[in-house]
């Protein structure tokens, strides 16, 4: 799982039936203290009612599309927590 | 999901039995605004009937798969949305 | 789904069980022009008798794996369809 | 799969239902002699006990979601194995 | 699929219940030649008996985990054949 930032949320009409009701966000990338990583802006079904400007971790592949009931759906990329804080071990990596 | 704009047809006789009667599209990746990435164009199943010039979204890997009505087929990459607006948040990656 | 010229056949006598009798190619992937692109070759399933020199598009990943009748085979990368034509847009992602 | 060590934990009360009780844990991908590589740290489900400071082995992709009970859950990553030694063969890639 | 040699083995005595008893090999990406790529060594399961030195292939992603017998495992890495010979078919890339 991947940290990201939601950044704003995407509106289409004409999508795919499994979908109908969902929330589609726009999410960047970010490291665990929320710096933008050189990643691209991405798209993800939502789980957790994420607001922008939250800090979130996504899921990317076809285990995004376990969120929905049905999981015969094509979603690709899904938020499935809010970060409530990250304790990194001092020292851990030397 | 990802962002791409439809920017061709591929025309191919001799295909998997699954897809016979399906679209091919060309598509090349870009962002949000429509500004082409990096990344190179792709071929990807339509769900939506897009047209040439139209701003879609796309997922990839096996949940592409699902949006025929047998999903036991090998598509990699569908189109599943036509992007109407893509609402950015101000101040939400500061 | 991804553009690449067929450039070799593999010969491997010992393979996994599901396997047996199919063809595996060696696929070097390019453009929808035919020109070859920087990512390596790899090997892939053959479904529709490619021949070396043609321009073919294959899938990636668990999807590959569905062109055997048995899909529980580790098939990660598969030839789907001989391309016959790639018709571009013109203007479309001006 | 691949190396990576253990270096801190992920906090979050809201998340999906099918991780309740799961730790996260915050990993930095590295090589077999648990040096950082180019690569993001990235938050794996944890299936062996792994403790911050461990040299462990993660798996990508849908089959992370294989190590709980239930596999319809959306992980896409989870550390799998503790690892005691590498025995690197000399002169293998000579 | 893509081409591999094996430079050596992984002892882990913690690892998940599915594996027990499986081999895990560490294995450095190549070309068809042999010639090590860019792509840094990973943990592959084994299926094909393989031993250090040898050119083999292997598969990424959830298709690894079908070379047991129980397909609900968490593989994302398997070695499924061993290469005796890659025959490129003179011109085809012209």
């Amino acid at each position: 799982m991947h940290f990201a930032r939601v950044i704003g949320t995407v509106v289409c009409t004409e999508k795919v039936p499994a979908w109908k009701g969902q929330r589609l966000l726009l999410v960047q990338p970010c490291d665990s203290a929320g710096k933008p990583s050189a990643a691209r802006p991405l798209v993800a079904l939502d789980s957790v009612s994420a607001a922008p400007g939250q800090l979130v971790f996504y899921v990317r592949g076809r285990e995004a599309s376990t969120i929905l009931a049905n999981p015969e759906n094509p979603a690709d990329a899904a938020i499935v927590g809010l970060v409530d804080d990250v304790r990194e071990a001092p020292g851990a990596m030397r």
